[in-house]
């Protein structure tokens, strides 16, 4: 069984560590928002949409401990610049913080935990639809390639991508799963392989290298990965390598979606050319399992996501349906 | 400096641990051509000319040591499937060795480790060429992708793809490079980045996935391998993730070329479809630098090779000059 990603509990978070994965399950408790703002910098907790639910709660322990609110808010709101559904959350929360500004705290803290707890159940159910409408994408006996881990345990639970993995294998369709190991975290090899395993699906993980050499000599059906921000063309920021991944996808004439809930669509971002690009420590290039691989002394960049422009995405398959070409017109359509 | 890939000495072969690169500088002694095999098979010397060198010299030890001189050949043959320098190397050396037949042990001795010799000394001059060559494909402010390791340290010397960018630094150029670290086994990230540094080149390492949005977002003027087999029509399989490369610069507009002695043409195979390829330990995917990062239960697919058609390489770089389409009549005629 897979893992809850969170836990409301007392009072308190409770993170399932991600970077102990698969080899332990341990959870990370956060008893404020700073650990919280902590949990998401280090990658304990991890996933667009799990970061926002994770953020939700942290703003009802920043309501509980009489913390500086705004303080907070905009600490969770810097914590990893690329992910939108964060700053979704956290505008969401603070929306409703500030509604409540006439009431005591008791009445403040069980709006806001009440508010959080419904952003953690509606998640899921996002999921469930992300995963009802992609499912019609595959056939029955298909071969699917997944970047990084866009699963259960990037979100609340069962997953936007893998979710419609999930979809399609409660619908009874046989479904095989190439997981590329995702360098430099590695969440295709420890979390897509882990979850999709514990669920009892055919996966397969390859380095990010294989990708193309697969869809060269396998049927494969399609690739599926998530989203951190969907701009409003249609223009898709995900964990590096979704682009290459989506170059190769359509040289070879395979669908590629994207599957990601509307908390995910930013459309302050005409295109993702300006999507702030997040670059973390090259240590996570160089050190691997905590063992050094590659001397300090070597030069590394460390892009933490892409742009995939939208020219090259099949579908974006959402808790309201598949948005298909023309990007801008639908999307537009969509948030009117 | 970078350490020599081989030494023969007092009739013993030293081949520099590969797999202890860049930490530690250590010499493996094989006194018989068994003591090469393992070395070839468990990658202590990798990179498809410098396998082929030290074929050469296992074949000196086996007629040394009046051991089953055919068992050895054929021993080392099989030792690696997928490049024919090896196969090369071995058919040179056991020629020389039957023509020899009727000589004494010293005769043929003396006569095999001259030949050996004379291997190890023209692979140095094939890559100078093949620099010389190659390096007038590169504008001043050369940008360069590679991937793997085709150094000095995957030849004798001087290396293939890497020596036309020494070729090129030589004649005045400023060349910068992105080394593509190269999961599962790192030769980019290990290799390439280390002998690059010891020569003082601008390189940065970057994960396999990156390459393709670095092409789409900086100016590449060239990405640049090395091969490991190359077929009548120009297919080329080299280490796994090269295709995936070449399609990525083809959708970018980026020139593909391929450096490769003509010991790597293999005119038998009319195309690369029926190249064998290598599949090595899937923990060689799920161990990394001796750390376990994935279960052992967890699937993995390993091939450590693909294949690149030809009409995806805009040129291979020989020592006798750089072969372009049509390639099948170009590399026929390079043969008769």
């Amino acid at each position: 069984m897979v893992p809850e990603t969170l836990r409301w509990e007392n009072g308190k978070l409770f993170l399932v560590d991600q970077g102990k994965l698969p080899f332990a399950v341990e959870y990370v408790m956060c008893a404020t928002a700073d650990d919280v703002v902590s949990a998401i910098k280090n990658m304990t907790v991890r996933g667009a949409p799990a970061i926002g639910v994770a953020a939700a709660y942290a703003l009802v322990l920043a309501a509980a401990h009489s913390t500086d609110f705004n303080k907070a808010a905009s600490a969770l709101a810097d914590s990893r610049p690329t992910a939108v559904n964060l700053m979704w959350s956290v505008r969401r929360m603070t929306l409703l913080y500030n509604s409540l500004a006439d009431g005591n705290a008791d009445e403040i803290y069980y709006s806001m935990e009440k508010e959080a707890i419904k952003i953690h159940r509606e998640d899921i159910e996002i999921n469930r639809k992300i995963g009802y409408y992609g499912a019609s994408l595959l056939p029955h006996n298909a071969a699917v390639i997944t970047h990084c881990n866009a699963g259960a345990l990037a979100t609340a639970g069962y997953g936007t991508a893998l979710g419609v993995l999930r979809a399609a294998a409660e619908a009874g369709k046989n479904i095989k799963i190439y997981a590329d190991e995702t360098r430099p975290r590695l969440q295709g090899g420890q979390l897509t392989s882990y979850e999709l395993c514990e669920d009892g699906f055919d996966v397969t993980v390859i380095t990010d290298s294989m990708a193309s050499f697969i869809m060269a000599n396998n049927k494969i059906d399609a690739v599926i990965t998530g989203a951190d921000r969907v701009a409003a063309n249609g223009d898709t920021a995900n964990k590096i390598g979704t682009y290459g991944l989506a170059v190769a996808a359509k040289y070879h004439g395979v669908p590629f979606y994207v599957a990601a809930p509307l908390s995910t669509f930013d459309t302050e971002y005409e295109t993702g050319r300006k999507i702030p690009i997040e670059e973390r420590d090259g240590d996570e290039i160089r050190v691997v399992g905590g063992r050094r691989i590659i001397p300090e002394k070597i030069k590394v960049w460390n892009p933490s996501f892409d742009v995939t422009p939208h020219g090259l995405i099949s579908g974006i398959i959402t808790e309201c349906g598949i948005i298909r070409e023309p990007y801008e017109k639908n999307i537009c359509e969509l948030f009117k």
